[in-house]
């Protein structure tokens, strides 16, 4: 069997399953985003990775080394955030063809280097070798938590809020718009949906104030799409799940996109990948005390979205007319969906 | 200037510049093998990680998954090792063509496991991506070491030997043997040589006599080959060297296929790569004990083959003959020599 047939979730359940037990230092290990690792007695430390890969995640001719530096720092950091941890040492892994102009090294280390300063991180290693192929760019990065402010992916209950911090969708948008760059706009909407898609912001301050405050009951980033997501959490949180399509945060600039192309608003927010937004789940008569606090905090917006059901209810839509639809993951995989950045 | 022309270690070099000051917790950074970094008073945790590019550093018609696997995690726990350091955790990021066979990736894993069990490390996360060029293969691993038996490529002294652990150039003249499989060769050699290149033996039980007693100056593995690696540490350690040709430690093994090949032997144990056995240096007076210990409880032969010298004193390579030629670095580097795998 070949691994587009098989999928990226179940080629990953597969592995895991061939793997012995942990010891007993390993709280989290394969199958999540990040591993959390005992390293005394009251701080985890975490460590995640992230492969980019020229063709299946961006294309030369659509980033500059700089804003892919600065993407593929990003999103490491936001798996670290999404923990409620801070990020500490950053690697990376690097692939080039031998025709690769120097400058473009030095671009991407300049973008990697910048994203992690702003998030307190240092790079401190990394390997280069040749390839005749794609670029690839792996970066490794360990972090840390306190013991009592981390939050997993399990933790959810039923009657819990599902919440989500800003905007669903513009990375989404702004990858249509970097494939079509006729679909008419503004220039500061475009702007803005160009950098939700190419130079994300992960939300670190905002997950440190959801820590902190130890009301959320699981967390994780919006990698994939809410729609696959939101999955990982009633997986290993053992519940089901209601999303709100009508209550879904979608940006003016995303609409105007998501109007271009012909879809739906909200079909655009629950499908669209690399919005690097937290999702977290709370008990209903914290979350709003939380949303307000992290929007205080951070000037970031903060949406419920849906309600956690229990497990044998299942995972649904509610469209904005009203009706139910199940919930089905239509998110990113790499080995089903791939070539989704190269082939809208 | 594309990468090819300023060369590996230039290019790290290059990008070592444009970094920041490290924060203080970080005790070696960017252009080691392995960042070293303070968890607390007495502990370092080492950090290492490597990229394997198919058709640069491996050809799938020669090595299977099982072997790929195991050799992934045997450089990079080499690498710990050298530090006199033992793994902990080790993560895989892939990137696979669509038509990878699932049976492929169960291969790799198992060698992967298999490896990082014999040395007490876990598999506790990677990540997988589709690619439409080249497997890529890139493990980072976590290791700790005591704070007074950390051993760098900084701490040679003119005066010390430089010896080295088992032979040098079995896993080139493997190589050899699997680029020109007609090469006339016993069965018992071939295999030797083979399992030299595609599942080499990484020397932590060997390291870790070594580290703990605390009587070498310098270390390394010997990933590049011996005429580069030695090379870091006189550059970090600010001395010279004299090889020793004559002393190089050959077997019979490697020796026939030099001779067929028509290269010295000593020229095969000096360029040759990915041998990962250990380098060390140590003060002349200690240096025989230090290497009865580790042949004592390991079984593993430990030969001196060079002195260091001050560093106005240059490197040199005295040959059988007695004469001395300067000491060029000849083994691996990923952009200049790279296709070496491929194009012997």
């Amino acid at each position: 069997m070949k691994i587009s047939s098989l999928g990226e979730f179940p080629l990953i359940d597969r592995v895991a399953r061939r793997l012995p037990p942990y010891r007993g230092d390993v709280r989290v290990g394969v199958g999540d985003d990040v591993a959390v690792l005992q390293i005394d007695d009251h701080m985890y430390q975490l460590a995640t990775c992230d492969i980019q890969v020229e063709g299946s995640h961006f294309l030369r001719s659509a980033i500059t080394p700089y804003q892919l530096g600065r993407k593929a720092a990003a999103i490491n950091i936001s798996d670290i955030a999404a923990k409620g941890g801070e990020p500490q040492h950053l690697f990376i892994s690097l692939a080039l063809p031998l025709d690769t102009d120097v400058t473009w090294v030095d671009g991407l280390y300049d973008g990697l280097r910048e994203e992690a300063e702003r998030y307190g991180a240092d790079i401190v290693g990394g390997n280069m070798a040749r390839t005749d192929g794609p670029i690839v760019v792996d970066v490794f990065l360990l972090g840390q938590v306190r013991q009592d402010e981390l939050l997993l992916r399990s933790g959810a209950r039923p009657g819990d809020l599902v919440l989500v911090t800003g905007w669903l969708g513009d990375s989404s948008a702004g990858l249509a718009l970097v494939l079509n760059p006729d679909i008419a706009i503004g220039k500061g909407q475009r702007e803005q949906l160009l950098a939700a898609h190419l130079t994300p912001t992960p939300r670190v301050r905002e997950a440190r104030v959801i820590a902190e405050r130890k009301q959320a009951t699981a967390m994780l980033d919006l990698s994939d799409g809410l729609s696959s997501d939101i999955g990982h959490i009633c997986d290993e949180s053992s519940v089901g799940v209601r999303l709100w399509a009508d209550r879904l945060p979608v940006s003016a600039a995303a609409r105007h996109v998501a109007d271009s192309i012909g879809q739906a608003n909200w079909a655009l927010a629950l499908k669209g990948g690399e919005d690097y937004e937290l999702c977290f789940t709370a008990p209903r008569g914290v979350a709003q005390d939380l949303a307000a606090a992290v929007e205080e905090a951070t000037g970031t917006g903060v949406t419920p979205v849906g309600e956690i059901l229990p497990e044998e209810e299942g995972r649904w839509v509610q469209l904005p007319d009203g009706r139910e639809i199940p919930l089905r993951p239509e998110g990113w995989d790499h080995f089903r969906t791939g070539g989704k950045e190269t082939e809208p």
